[in-house]
């Protein structure tokens, strides 16, 4: 994995990302402080995969600066504010080693800021005056938001199956990787096969990316995460590592009595323990990997295949990350 | 004030609106059936002033049913997504005399399903292929939100200019009354002359609304309003009303005494009193006339005059209705 290999092809438009954002906080700075506040707070850079995915998957063909950038910065801004709206669900304290919206500034802004955000977003999106994108963006917030519903629902719920799984990171998370790249195979003009090429290797990478989200919230720590492990558990959402859990333990074992209801704390220790000292870490990156190889898998149908190197990079990267 | 006036040139066209939103629901009947019950919870039809205006403004020049339907769906979707939230930020229990979402299913319920309602909106408005009133939607949308920060932001501070309140319900309120008419006036290829009086008479017409609002809030009955009353001083809101108080007793009032903490409910039921009782009412509701008189100064310069007859019916309900 050769992170330089990823991020060099489109490191001046990130930069420029970076700068919509700081320009959007800095609009509104004289005029409403507050929100200039938490725009600034909120609007730091993370490890920016939708937006790198947007710029890289819009070299095949017409290669269109002025319309991928808008898109770029879309894809980021609906994650962000997914991200918001997500914490003020989980009351959630600590995102990206900061302090959340709603732990700093209450629920209510965080459910006020994520509506801007998506307001914004929108913004951007029309900004590429392309109405095919512009109604898969719609769309796109529709199916995570379903997705986020889905788990809500089946929230502390022991009977789901790995198909309900792969539909609900389908839908919350694998939706909006899929539309980054779908979009910007849109703008840049690529015939319809390329199209469904990009959005295949989209949506597949973003199952891969969950997959191994879910696992790190098993394997990782908070120092490295930037956020509490143990915190899908204590959501009552059930992950891979939780459903390999109850597979492997039918009769009883920490996820089923945590879902039960009891002693919270002792039994999420108990599944994080029992998840690092079995094989289930290796189980869960081998389906992970199966979907990176997947997302892979066509892109060699793709023109100019030198340029597919930093997605085969990507999806590298994907299964590999620590955080 | 004739309401058939009003209803009857678009009745067969609110119909149909209200067809879209039993169509919506259907639509996940099979493979999602809590968001189904969810979604017939809240799609029922309340006032539908915004679908009214879209169809109404679009009658003076090319009439496109098959754009304007999409758009007044969309624009009663958007008002409806944005009380799902603020029901939720306020802790609501009723509105329309019916349990709230956050209510009935809670609050994390209620942000997704809100957002799930911002996504179809923005389904409906891109599905009038016109990348102008996709702005428009996008940026109305950033403007309400900002509209109803700044009211969070703004909640319990007594010191308020009366333009500060003007602002603030332009920007809640007014916005989406404002976008329902332009686009329309864009939709039916509305010179840009036209496109302007459409708007600023829905603006206009969008603050008096909001203004009879926050008396409704004072002088109604939970029975007739489908809410409790006082709401508005119970989030610490700074409405006209209230701010007449503050001007009138500027040395003691219930007001200033609430938003000092001081007992709640005693000091709520005493600005009700302190308002039904003094010539506040009569104050506001001339605030809200003008307003009306303002969005119905231009409509003569507009085509066809008998069309602007149900506008004018509509801007006198606004400031007689009851509810």
């Amino acid at each position: 994995m050769n992170l330089s290999l990823i991020y060099e092809p489109v490191q001046k438009e990130l930069a420029e990302v970076e700068n919509q954002f700081r320009l959007l906080a800095d609009s509104v700075r004289p005029v409403f402080p507050d929100l200039y506040k938490m725009l600034s707070h909120i609007l730091t850079v993370g490890k920016i995969i939708r937006p790198t995915l947007t710029l890289l998957a819009g070299r095949f063909y017409n290669y269109d600066r002025d319309k991928l950038l808008p898109m770029a910065t879309a894809s980021e801004l609906l994650h962000i504010a997914t991200l918001v709206h997500d914490d003020a669900i989980d009351k959630a304290d600590v995102r990206r080693w900061r302090t959340t919206i709603n732990k700093a500034w209450g629920e209510d802004k965080a459910i006020l800021l994520g509506d801007y955000l998506f307001a914004k977003a929108g913004e951007f999106a029309a900004a590429t005056e392309n109405l095919r994108v512009v109604r898969l963006f719609a769309q796109t917030l529709e199916t995570i938001s379903e997705g986020e519903l889905r788990q809500s629902f089946d929230a502390f719920n022991l009977v789901q199956t790995h198909e309900n799984y792969l539909q609900r990171i389908s839908r919350k998370t694998a939706a909006l990787f899929a539309m980054s790249t779908e979009s910007s195979a849109i703008l840049s003009q690529a015939p319809e096969k390329s199209i469904g090429i990009l959005k295949e290797y989209g949506s597949n990478l973003g199952i891969a990316f969950q997959i191994v989200d879910d696992i790190l919230d098993f394997i990782s720590t908070e120092e490295e995460l930037g956020k509490p492990i143990g915190s899908d558990l204590a959501q009552g959402t059930l992950t891979l590592p939780a459903m390999l859990i109850l597979k492997q333990h039918p009769e009883d074992n920490p996820v089923k009595r945590l879902f039960e209801n009891r002693d919270k704390q002792e039994n999420i220790k108990q599944a994080i323990e029992l998840v690092r000292n079995s094989p289930i870490v290796k189980e869960c990156y081998e389906v992970a990997s199966e979907y990176c190889t997947r997302a892979c898998r066509n892109l060699n149908l793709l023109p100019n295949h030198s340029k597919c190197q930093a997605l085969v990079e990507l999806a590298q990267y994907v299964v590999q990350r620590r955080r």
